[in-house]
């Protein structure tokens, strides 16, 4: 495991409590890296640093390109570039790279790729950061969770969904999606914003079943969400993406208690 | 939320019961959809039915590729071609769709996505199904999970990483990696295999801290590896995938009790 260590201060809430408490939290690093393979970009994911070759190499062999540890010539250690972090892989001669059967994550071009675009300045150009200034209660922050796991149907008969839901200000659900892909519930949610005409949600709240990451960060943000809640834990990324965005990120929401990891000041 | 169910039989096992019983059990289902715009293939992703279209809608939306509802000219229901589930969207006349800035899962042709490949008999061109025929105790399984929870050390600290391990069939854990993605952690794993040299994995099991995708599956079947137990729910599409590939899949292995969703005759 890595050592790197993302410490940040957070105001906590609990039920009953009528003023928050200023607390230091560990957060989970999630950062983009790109798999080079004999210098030609072949994927782009977020991750968290720490056996960055092992996580290529297993990249590799999960994509049918390489079969066995003789396909590898070398893989350089972890390095910077001016698209962002970079691992490059060396395959043995006349090993042959078959580009066309990759599944997932994966890009033409690295122009296209995360690491060039995916940045939270990039993101900013084209969704600029919150500018509301409403706020909410802390007490119906601290309900929004119960009455999402209220209203979740499927999740109940297979323990296998995610769900997003979209809250009014006052508390009330607008709209609830499941879906084995998180970022498809929230999606799913944006959607329906979307086609009944109902964007921007300048006055509304994101509440998502379990952790947020960067990317549900930016779905927000691209639907105009000040406010997001996460009953697990939010990510590196997501914290550092809100903070600069203007939203407020509160995470672990579960239990009476929650954490407030950006723009505290729009909970009172 | 659709209204399509999955319900298949399982084995469950129970700590201090000699035998397992037999039951139905119903899974979140898990499939490939290919969103296209103006017929051009921009996305294809993992997600489970319904709502296709509030999908197709919220993805561009978060994607920037729309802006407003108006930029919508019409979404067509979804529909099924060679490639497998598609879902179609036309934009008003004077939008431009501007594919450069596309940052998930976006594939430059169709011909490399999920629909065209990943199916389980794509996947099966590359990876063989598995043939061993070694068994397990029941209760060795049972151990796994607690023994994975207490080797995790970042989750522990932040709340917010998955975990997979790699353990010999006597329920020693040889490996253990921590990511913010649940597939990182696997090709970690695997990546880690690859690197010392010990693949195949036919003699081991995986353990996963969270749910048993599709994706899962392919992966561990990359490494050979005919035992998978994830703590939480498989999908649809990870039961089929195991069912077609020999794999054994164990499901909610928690609080000694587990459910066996495919090639229950390795688990005695």
């Amino acid at each position: 495991m890595h050592d790197k260590k993302f410490i940040t201060g957070i105001r906590r809430w609990e039920r009953d409590k009528p003023k928050p408490t200023s607390q230091k939290d560990e957060l989970v690093i999630e950062e983009p890296v790109e798999i080079r393979v004999d210098t030609q970009s072949v994927c782009v994911t977020m991750r968290t640093p720490g056996e960055d070759e092992e996580l290529a190499a297993g990249f590799l062999l999960s994509e049918g390109l390489v079969k066995r540890r003789g396909d590898i010539l070398k893989i350089q250690p972890l390095h910077r570039d001016d698209a962002g972090n970079v691992i490059d892989v060396f395959l043995a001669p006349g090993v042959v790279l078959n580009l066309a059967q990759l599944t997932r994550h994966v890009f033409a071009s690295s122009s296209c790729g995360l690491c060039g675009k995916a940045t939270i300045k990039a993101v900013h150009q084209h969704f600029s950061p919150i500018k509301c200034r409403w706020e909410v209660p802390a007490r119906t922050l601290l309900e929004l969770p119960e009455q999402l796991f209220r209203s979740q149907k499927c999740f109940r008969r297979t323990g296998g969904l995610h769900a997003a839901g979209i809250f009014t200000r006052k508390g009330k659900l607008l709209v609830l999606r499941e879906d084995v892909g998180r970022h498809n519930a929230v999606d799913k949610v944006l959607g329906w914003g979307l086609l009944q005409n109902f964007l921007p949600f300048d006055r509304h709240i994101l509440v998502v079943s379990g952790r947020a990451s960067f990317e549900i960060m930016q779905k927000a943000l691209a639907a105009r969400l000040a406010v997001v809640c996460a009953i697990s834990a939010p990510s590196s990324l997501a914290v550092e993406f809100a903070r600069k965005s203007a939203q407020t990120l509160a995470g672990f929401v579960r239990e009476g208690r929650m954490n407030i990891y950006s723009k505290p000041k729009r909970v009172v």
